[in-house]
């Protein structure tokens, strides 16, 4: 088949009507599905059910060293908790503070004690310098910048490249001493599954920004997300990284077991080194006693270490293999030929990131609702919604069965053509 | 036996000297127990063991309308836990929102969004209109005071009465638009056991403070915590008497499960009117997908109502009963001779709140902390730590079992007594 750019408008039109009639049979098929967020299916929340009894009312709810997890304190977890969490977050355990279920409360915590509150060094919190810039690399996650945007923070896009965020770009930013800050998903990025170089993380680490209270935010939510046993990225420690630098306060990470065990009812964790660290403490201590602790030991108990979480994992990876492949392989057959479009093949992560024909991801999205298929808005991937090239479509494989999910990616990739022959058209 | 100011000095050196030898005795017999915090005992935390097997492998993690706890979102709570909340707060079902494991939290992120974000129908956040005042009724709790200081407010105190805080005081305050809130423990307050009567409760719900960003924080951690079946307070519907006069945005209220099941593994939950509820929401919104749901079913499941809770209660009753007796009379057998202090009887809560004489109350927890026992800190029970009488001392008696308990009271009026007549003797 000709490339649709080759097309002449009487081929696009045939084209037209064509994909016209495969829409109009798909959208009378009666789809109802939401794909818009990443959210694991029944299937994948049963490979954890186990953890529900690794504590029970025979159990005593001690740790190791004694702590009584259904009493108060301490405040930054238990220590089998805060080890387990330091092997996902890549510190030492005494790096380490543990939270509730949600890795996005502790970012957004965090981010407003640097706020609100001097950090280690500094003289002024972020909120008595003026304007508040926040460096978010594009494609990326809507929830980021959704923190940012709402505490008034301007938001600067970078685009990331194969190997991570454009670090030339951020550099050139972060002389200006009003950015404070920045996100990155370092591993198996949110679209995009792009994990950060070990030189990358290197240059992280090396970056000397203006503002003496600027900070990475680092989410790693994806740390022991590989699709195939046999290649998978790797990254490398990060804060170990910024020690070897000097710049160990220029760097928080975050990961949780939302997408590990349960998302409604998991555990998160900060890492970062002693004086951040110290600043969290102080701070989180005016806040609460103590996070839920027996949750943080059933976490402990059920997968023991590392070892434990990656085997577990395996199971993860063999239940969602399948959903990639079936939405990779139909991109394949549907689209490879078009010439229009583009996605990328993540060896892990949540997700697929799709790039539309420019000015037409909005109006794909939109026939997709229309015929009962909700895919994350167009513009989600990029700050205040604004993808300016209107063509960054995030796929979240996750939630449908492999048949559904097949039906449904059909569909998307008729309304993506259909979208990008109506814009050609116009064009013409 | 004389009372202590009728005593010469004479009589005074006499009395000093037996209370020293006394107390060298109790000093040498090397008690070490730590009272500072309303902490309950391994008994305690055994009462709700059970609510572990609530949830375990072979349940479904479904809600009654089909919700997966395991899974992201709904963000305010499940249903079952919201209406057994709804209890906790007497607020109706839609009127609640249910967190994690920390009530003081969720007061923090409230208050942090009133700083930072603009209450319904009001034109700034507090955070754009200079300093920033909060009622703060005395003696209370010194984590709320801790959470209003932190953040830079100034504490305005009010002495509490035997029916509530002294709301003509209160009244005076709320006429300066830069008094925006109000602490408030309504029943069997922290750390004096008093329960707001109906007039008291009546006449907040008609305050009509000044600023239109004013909120009342109602901490309503002891909503069931009779300890005795034939006499309890009782308080009337906060929420309710607000929505009567017509002012249901001025009141927010907190409970949690942390003195019900586990202070490590509890939930808590807001009760808010509608547009507070929709702010308290917006704002929660970007801040986390939704907290732990599993443990909302645990307890939903585990109490099934108000009734289960109550009945579940008179086992803490049964245990904390013999402790509160303990301090009661161990006070009225050794101080209620000396005249010179003054302590409450609650019928509920999780303290006793002591009147050592003025000026006396740091030396004696002083003296206590030298012979092994840890009191909660004089003048924690005041804003800033600053009890300007230095009289107040809260007296936890959850923690350590009855013998351990009698010892140290004994121990705590040997230092009471002795800190009087050292003041006394230095007055003459």
């Amino acid at each position: 088949m000709k490339k649709y750019t080759e097309m002449s408008a009487e081929e696009l039109k045939d084209q037209k009507s064509a994909l016209a009639i495969e829409y109009e049979k798909m959208k009378a098929s009666g789809l109802k599905l939401d794909m818009s967020r990443g959210k694991p299916d029944a299937n994948q929340l049963g490979i954890s059910r186990g953890i529900l009894d690794a504590v029970d009312s025979k159990t005593l709810t001690v740790t190791e060293s004694g702590i009584e997890c259904a009493n108060y304190a301490p405040l930054d977890g238990i220590p089998e908790a805060k080890r387990l969490m330091a092997g996902l977050l890549m510190t030492e355990e005494d790096e380490v503070f543990v939270g509730g279920n949600s890795s996005l409360n502790l970012m957004h915590d965090v981010i407003t004690f640097c706020l609100m509150f001097c950090l280690p060094g500094c003289e002024k919190p972020w909120i008595k310098q003026g304007e508040v810039k926040f460096i978010c690399p594009v494609p990326g996650y809507d929830r980021h910048f959704a923190v940012t945007e709402h505490l008034g923070f301007t938001m600067l896009p970078v685009p990331m490249k194969s190997d991570g965020p454009d670090l030339d770009a951020a550099e050139e930013l972060v002389k200006d001493p009003s950015v404070k800050g920045m996100w990155c998903v370092p591993k198996y990025s949110n679209p995009q599954g792009i994990t950060c170089s070990d030189g990358v993380i290197k240059r992280f680490a090396a970056m000397k920004p203006a503002a003496c209270d600027f900070r990475f935010f680092f989410d790693n939510a994806y740390a022991v997300h590989d699709l195939y046993d046999d290649k998978k990225d790797e990254l490398i420690p990060i804060l170990a990284e910024f020690k070897k630098q000097g710049r160990e306060n220029n760097a928080f990470i975050f990961s949780s077991t939302s997408k590990i065990t349960f998302p409604g009812g998991g555990v998160s964790a900060i890492g970062a080194a002693k004086e951040n660290m110290d600043f969290i403490k102080k701070h989180m201590s005016k806040m609460t006693i103590g996070y839920d602790k027996i949750n943080q030991l059933r976490h402990a108990r059920y997968f023991k270490d590392m070892n434990g979480i990656k085997q577990h994992m395996k199971k993860h990876a063999a239940a969602m293999r399948p959903k990639f492949d079936t939405v990779i392989n139909t991109f394949q057959s549907e689209l490879s030929d078009t010439g229009i479009v583009s996605w990328n093949k993540p060896l892990g992560g949540y997700f697929i990131s799709f790039d539309a024909m420019p000015g037409t991801a909005k109006r794909a999205v939109a026939m997709c609702k229309a015929a009962g298929l909700t895919i994350t808005a167009a513009g989600a991937t990029h700050p205040y919604g604004n993808d300016p090239e209107d063509k960054t479509i995030r796929i979240a494989p996750s939630l449908p069965g492999v048949e559904e999910l097949e039906k449904a990616v059909k569909l998307f990739c008729v309304a993506v053509k259909l979208a990008a022959v109506e814009k050609l058209l116009g064009n013409k």
